[in-house]
């Protein structure tokens, strides 16, 4: 492996024929050198193929741009697309992103967040739901979460209650006689997280327009395998109940909803007819399911550009030489966007 | 937001009546002193709620403590399983990760390997294929890439020679008459990656027990749309060509696996008696198709272990006094399992 000598400003000057403090300005100041002297320098760094040393300028300026991101998991799929979506962020904004995944470890993940800080880390993305959002918002440092508790920090969020308000509409406009939300409760305090919207705007539609309707709250644990129990000691239930009626499934993510729908496919042979699925967040699985799952889909890439956009808002502020520190958190939500696909429109 | 006051070796010094000197030693050198005095410190930097700033160190010690990972796209479920794997790595060896997608975005990704170099990370774990091992090997940086064209660096690789081979021979134990094996090419040098020992253990086992076969070699795409659109055509061909035969199909990847065998029951309503299907990797989605589809297992915790630990083995190996560089790549390969599911033993 070959190990490049560093070229140093002084080699630069050499080169360059300036002194130490031109080239210095350059990389600090350089609209204090004319036009023609940044090209020559600039031509000089590739002719000695300089390779910058930033953690040099770290030191000087207080800028990592490193910003850390906290995942619960890569399981659910929407949880890869939104690293995804985020990720991809860095042709824009130019932060490198440092990604945990916490898989249910929360020591670890303490543990992780404290060496992120010791690091000089600008920011942090939060979708994990382990440390409680005051808790954060002593962190001081930036920080903005994406769905999940969000009391004490900035947020951006889908509009949850809009989504469960469209699909039971979907439902109801298909003529179901009973329409039924399957939901996961993992947490004690769920109803704080974005996502109990769905919840509320689920039950205050049926209230409203006076529809037959079942919520359904379980904890389903982390795996796929629990995953696929629960869920179908919860159709076999339904099955039984609701026999003969037209039923409607609102189904609190894709990932779930493909549970569903192939335990239907696998007792049926087909998706019956009196059966209506629509699942939530639009992730890969609801198109590369056997029928394309019909679903209230999260905007993951604008959540995801909305979070790093309202990060980098906030590291900016604290660069200015008198920043005023955000008074209360902000919070954006993002509207769903409703995807009819085959399991409703038959 | 609070903005936490740094605490300073001035600071521990005062508040432990020791003297500057003795503090740096307690960071640079604890056993310089007493187990009695390092305790005492310990117990003040807990009181003072100290927090390192690791950024001076780096600039002592070289060591960032950070590698970097290139990754092609999250849209595979492969990709994002080895992403996990080596995310929860953290706990066993401490390095944090900058994780970049590349999404077939080849300036960017080399932007952002220059990048991390610029931030003196020490070392990359490279499954992307955009740029050729030797141009990697000059980075100067340990290398070891997962699944790629490896021939100038480290690399840890599942024995797809092997599973090739398991794949022809289980379809061919279930009497199959024909035996096809379909794979995509996106890369000119799709001959010289690991994969492709996939396509070498298929032809040579089909050739030694003398099995009618075909290879199916084509360029899919990027997007599922286009997986799609590909295999519904290599499809027809295949139902077209061997009608009434017994077909055992060996797909190169478990999401183009879960991709034909949707088709196939979208079109006869369950997976007909003369098809047999295996996929590769054992990724979340074989599981969590339809009919659980039988499948080559990449054993990805182990493939993203060994990657770490060899890149921590050349890591180390740098910080010694007198260190001993690689004179040759070295390759190791991780044994594929079988796993026999419904889309075979029906």
């Amino acid at each position: 492996m070959n190990q490049k000598k560093n070229v140093t400003f002084n080699d630069i000057a050499k080169y360059t024929n300036f002194s130490k403090t031109t080239i210095s300005r350059y990389f600090n100041n350089p609209d204090s050198l004319t036009l023609e002297n940044q090209e020559i320098i600039a031509k000089a760094l590739v002719d000695l193929d300089y390779k910058e040393n930033k953690v040099a300028r770290i030191l000087a300026s207080g800028k990592t741009e490193f910003v850390g991101i906290i995942i619960p998991n890569l399981f659910l799929h929407y949880y890869s697309e939104v690293l995804n979506q985020i990720l991809s962020t860095y042709e824009t904004f130019g932060y490198k992103f440092l990604v945990f995944v916490g898989n249910g470890q929360e020591e670890t993940e303490r543990r992780y967040i404290d060496e992120l800080l010791a690091y000089k880390i600008e920011g942090l993305i939060i979708l994990s739901h382990t440390i409680p959002s005051r808790e954060l918002s002593e962190l001081g440092i930036p920080i903005v979460t994406i769905e999940r508790e969000d009391r004490y920090v900035s947020s951006v969020n889908t509009d949850n209650y809009m989504g469960g308000c469209q699909a039971a509409g979907l439902l109801a406009r298909h003529d179901c006689e009973v329409i039924i939300h399957i939901n996961y409760v993992n947490t004690s305090d769920y109803k704080y997280i974005p996502g109990y919207g769905r919840v509320q705007g689920f039950l205050d539609f049926c209230k409203e327009h006076q529809l037959e309707h079942e919520l359904i709250l379980r904890d389903m644990g982390n795996t796929y395998d629990s995953l696929r129990l629960h869920l179908s000691e919860i159709l076999d239930y339904i099955i039984e109940k609701y026999a003969g009626q037209r039923k409607g499934l609102f189904i609190s993510n894709d990932t779930q909803a493909n549970v569903v729908l192939n335990l239907l496919i696998r007792k049926y042979g087909c998706l019956p007819d009196d059966f209506f699925l629509i699942g939530f967040d639009n992730s890969s699985i609801s198109e590369e399911a056997v029928i394309p799952i019909s679903t209230i889909g999260q905007q993951i890439d604008k959540l995801a550009y909305g979070a790093v956009e309202l990060l980098v808002e906030q590291m900016n502020e604290r660069k200015k030489r008198s920043p005023q520190p955000l008074k209360n958190p902000v919070h954006r939500v993002v509207p769903p966007i409703l995807f009819r696909r085959e399991t409703t429109e038959k």
